[in-house]
């Protein structure tokens, strides 16, 4: 059982919003709103005001449109070769991230007599996606190249954002602000959600939150601003006792050292529940902790509850995954990854629930456990 | 791009079920046919003359039994508090896990004045699901506890099938038959993809492979007699030079040693392609292996794809993640991981296409590539 609530993602940027102003705050629901439904997730951000998107590729922001009419919807990957038309017809505003890139969306331009609008992206130090040093100072020399485009924007991508004084962060703002004095005018965006923690300088006209709005800490080096956002709860389907030396699951993996008792849940990979967290992730039954033992399975964990009173542990009660007495952060870290990666890899397996910004704050433990 | 052979499917179904006459061959379709597609995949076994279908949860189970219409369905965690009725309903058997779940299944049995089928789990070593030693006794002095069922079969598990001379298979087997030797007879299930493998004497009366229908090597220790079944793709974007020196990606997490050709392909973990990958999986691009570099982001790979012929690799292009250069294994073993969790965290996100069986052998390499 999924529990989504759009009250604290909307709360989330809102204190986001407030902490950037005179700057733009955008939302950014790629990958689904990072597993979250971006169906549900989008409208309720709207709904708070906000009017800028962010997707991955032109088939999430087709998805998008019908339920943001008048939103601008950005796609980070770009126009791909032949979708240039459908980007033009939802209105999806591809980022542009080569010269390449550019000419193309020119040549669509042209080919159908109408100016088109686009962000460019330069790089800055990420050498992932985005203009060069050389294609961006060829693009100086050559103001031709953006004939026939509306230009939104420029955005660049911060590598190290979540460490927070990390040299290349300064370095990275020093290029941008470089690369773009021989450039057209025009709005910049450089910040995500660990970015705009930062310091002011890097705010800029807009900044662009994915993370933060989902309930991941955007500042991993102190306490978590952000409200939590999920509720991730899984039945237990059994409860057996095994003697000393029994061993647990797939490959023996796990040998238990006392008399043990070992509740098994309805969860597993599946579902997202990575099997990196073998032997070594938690989960909170009845508000106390109770450690994974043994391999992840498909469909199924088995958790050490010995330690536990006995009542507080029966088939058809819950295990808390990620919650109140867990975060999203310490689920990533047990599986050794991070918080996005969770999120994204929580499976359509998982009965969802969204709940309405106007059923108030529910994130908290009492609310929840329903 | 996701491409699933279902002819593949049904010629590995085929080739097990030769392997384990006169036993019969069951079909494992649980979460979602191991993330392949279970609408799809099911009924491509089903016209191959599968009967037998096993899913983690009635609700798998009642998404499929309308493309089942004939076929037995059986839920492998059993039934939940309160959702007999479904079960029943929509003809989705249970696999009953404990003496609680037998006394529930035969409250509802009694309630509704009919028989109701029920498979019997017996845990032999396990210890996840299923009667353990005593309430198997239970069981067997007690055969009262079984009135008002019609008893389907017995159930066991094996905990180290993939390892082929691994003591507890043989263990296992011995403990099963021991406890079944009071219990009343019924078809008995015990091997699953690896198992089948082992020796005839792990076939029993029905065998319920899932791993091996979808191309995963059931047989670790030799070569895989299994058709590859899935195609992977993903389009370069973008490819950059860098300075010897360039750090990649986030977190600067890679340094290149040498001036580097970098490309970078619209795939990321929101795809399934998980984090721990990061600097040490490769993909195929023109057929040659090229690794990746940095971490794994959201939607993008960075490559290094210094070592392949320029002409090779240019924005639009394709790189092969899993196919015909690249097993589900392999990709498993480069994220530290098997071939089942790659499978069933394949994302929504890719563009699927399911290549009918009357479309003939697809799964080499010349006809993948288009």
């Amino acid at each position: 059982m999924l529990t989504i609530d759009l009250g604290a993602i909307a709360g989330n940027w809102r204190t986001l919003c407030r902490r950037v102003a005179p700057a733009e705050c955008a939302a950014v629901v790629k990958a689904d709103a990072y597993g979250l439904g971006a169906a549900h997730v989008a409208p309720a951000l709207a709904a708070a005001g906000c009017t800028t998107f962010f997707v991955a590729l032109l088939e999430e922001g087709v998805v998008l449109r019908p339920c943001l009419p008048g939103a601008e919807i950005i796609a980070l990957l770009g126009a791909l070769p032949g979708r240039e038309a459908d980007h033009a017809h939802h209105r999806i505003v591809p980022v542009l991230n080569s010269l390449g890139d550019i000419a193309r969306w020119q040549a669509f331009a042209r080919s159908v007599g109408r100016r088109q609008p686009a962000w460019i992206h330069l790089d800055t130090g990420m050498n992932r996606l985005g203009l060069d040093a050389a294609e961006a100072r060829r693009l100086a020399e050559q103001p031709e190249r953006l004939a026939g485009l509306e230009l939104r924007g420029w955005i660049s991508h911060l590598a190290c954002a979540d460490q927070p004084h990390h040299p290349l962060s300064a370095a990275q703002l020093g290029r941008f602000h470089r690369t773009l004095a021989p450039l057209p005018a025009g709005r910049r965006s450089l910040a995500g959600s660990s970015g705009l923690w930062r310091s002011r300088a890097f705010h800029l006209e807009l900044v662009r939150p994915g993370a933060a709005l989902y309930g991941i800490n955007p500042t991993p080096e102190a306490a978590n601003l952000m409200r939590p956002v999920i509720m991730l709860k899984s039945r237990i389907l059994q409860v057996r006792t095994v003697d000393s030396g029994a061993t647990i699951g797939y490959g023996a993996a796990a040998t238990v050292a006392r008399r043990s008792r070992i509740a098994t849940i309805a969860v597993g990979y599946a579902d997202g529940a990575l099997r990196s967290s073998a032997n070594r992730g938690h989960v909170f039954i009845d508000r106390r902790p109770a450690p994974v033992v043994g391999r992840v399975s498909m469909d199924l964990m088995t958790i050490d509850v010995t330690d536990l009173p006995e009542a507080a542990v029966a088939p058809g009660g819950w295990a808390e995954l990620i919650g109140p007495d867990r975060s999203v952060d310490a689920a990533a870290a047990d599986a050794g990854t991070i918080g996005y990666e969770i999120l994204t890899g929580l499976s359509r397996r998982h009965h969802r629930v969204w709940l309405a910004p106007a059923t108030g704050n529910l994130a908290t433990g009492d609310q929840w456990t329903s």
